[in-house]
């Protein structure tokens, strides 16, 4: 893609305004959590909000001509093929617990493909990209290629989730097959997950009940990582929905004859 | 205490050592981890015994008179009547796993109380500390007072714990009757789940099975910001166990009071 440096250097802007949005407002006293909907608690709060203007303003300046799907603000059409598809804060549940496992989530679509994607952590300075030729992490520690690991069977793989019941009483029957086979599962993680799967350092992540926002990014960064994510019958996870992310093709093919009973 | 800043600063250079043995097998290739109990995989790590090596040997050379009690490396005697209490690596499972909840854990005991503690994380930079005058976070983004949070009722509440299923069956079964009554219940975080709640973040956090270099660091830490922590049923917490650490006396009494069924 022609552009592809000038789509890189848009995202880096808009995860720096969204950082730059975001930072007072964590862990500070004046966050109030409201509550979008009260049944299952799903707090949005003014950093997701700020985040997310934050974000549409610079692709204004950058790219008018681009199309913007945002968790907070909708659908923006556009007229170049390209969407940028955006969660201004994935795991706000830990951002109002003030864990570092939440992230901004950007991603690139050109309508068949997520082409790039970014799971920004500005606390620990932390942003992890994939896709146009990139697949990195970058952060106070200096920046590393991100690449999954190889030769893992499932007996010995580690499982992230963020919830224990993982979406609903089938899907947590299903989610738990697999869990049983795992060495570890660990919860709590939200998008820090998928980082952590393209750093190599957990095997597979499974959940259900996403939407596009929640993955679009993340699906960028563990591809451009060697990695594998489809929905839990194996077709396109891009809109959401059961997302299995594995590192190799014998994990992913393990855990989703799990999953499927 | 007369040499309150010598221990403080002891404190330090403790967890500055076991920050600088611990960093390069952070999400490296080269770590290994070991089985020590195969049935139900606690690893333990180069780095776990690399860093409790490293706090010993600053202990062997600043105060040679004070007692040792380390995971890795049990008891050595002192004459001092102070006893320091080693945890190199709590949440061995969260690092490597590559996930930041994982900390080093320094506790000081005269005895009778733990008078001071530490919870440090060595890839965030983000370091705890609570007693002799202390109740403080220091990290990249500034150094700031630890207070719990007041007035939020159990309704209201969050709640962490580090394994869904808590201890034993009958553990896990109190622990979800408080789990039931919160507003928030999160998993996975380890002993940072204690800053949390030092930093007003958090309300609670309820676990079992713990040792007392597990809970040593962290409940000096959450008492110096005026949280309280003991055992289920409202005695001392210092030698592990069941242990629950709240933000109010009111949480403190439902919380128990629930877990009693």
């Amino acid at each position: 893609m022609q552009d592809a440096s000038r789509i890189i250097q848009t995202a880096h802007e808009m995860a720096d305004a969204a950082r730059h949005a975001i930072l007072p407002l964590f862990r500070s006293t004046d966050l109030v959590a409201d509550n979008k909907r009260p049944a299952d608690f799903d707090p949005v709060t003014q950093a997701d909000r700020a985040a997310e203007l934050a974000m549409r303003e610079v692709l204004a300046r950058l790219r008018p001509d681009d199309a913007i799907l945002g968790e907070e603000y909708g659908s923006t059409a556009g007229t170049s093929g390209l969407t940028w598809i955006l969660d201004p804060i994935d795991g706000t549940r830990a951002f109002i617990s003030g864990a570092t496992s939440w992230g901004v989530l950007i991603g690139l679509s050109d309508g068949q493909d997520v082409i790039y994607g970014m799971i920004d952590q500005p606390y620990t300075g932390e942003r992890f990209e994939g896709g146009l030729g990139r697949a990195q992490l970058a952060g106070p520690h200096g920046t590393r290629d991100l690449q999954v690991r190889r030769d893992v069977p499932l007996e010995r793989a580690t499982l992230m989730t963020t919830f224990p019941e993982v979406g609903t009483t089938a899907e947590g029957a299903s989610f738990r097959r697999v869990a049983a086979k795992a060495q570890l599962t660990r919860y709590g993680l939200d998008c820090y997950a998928y980082g952590l799967l393209a750093l190599g350092q957990i095997d597979l992540v499974i959940e259900a009940g996403l939407q596009s926002y929640d993955i679009a990014g993340p699906l960028a960064v563990v591809q451009a990582a060697g990695g594998i994510v489809t929905d839990w019958q194996g077709g396109p996870a891009a809109q959401g929905g059961q997302v299995i992310a594995a590192a190799t093709p014998e994990l992913h093919r393990a855990a989703m004859a799990l999953l499927a009973g």
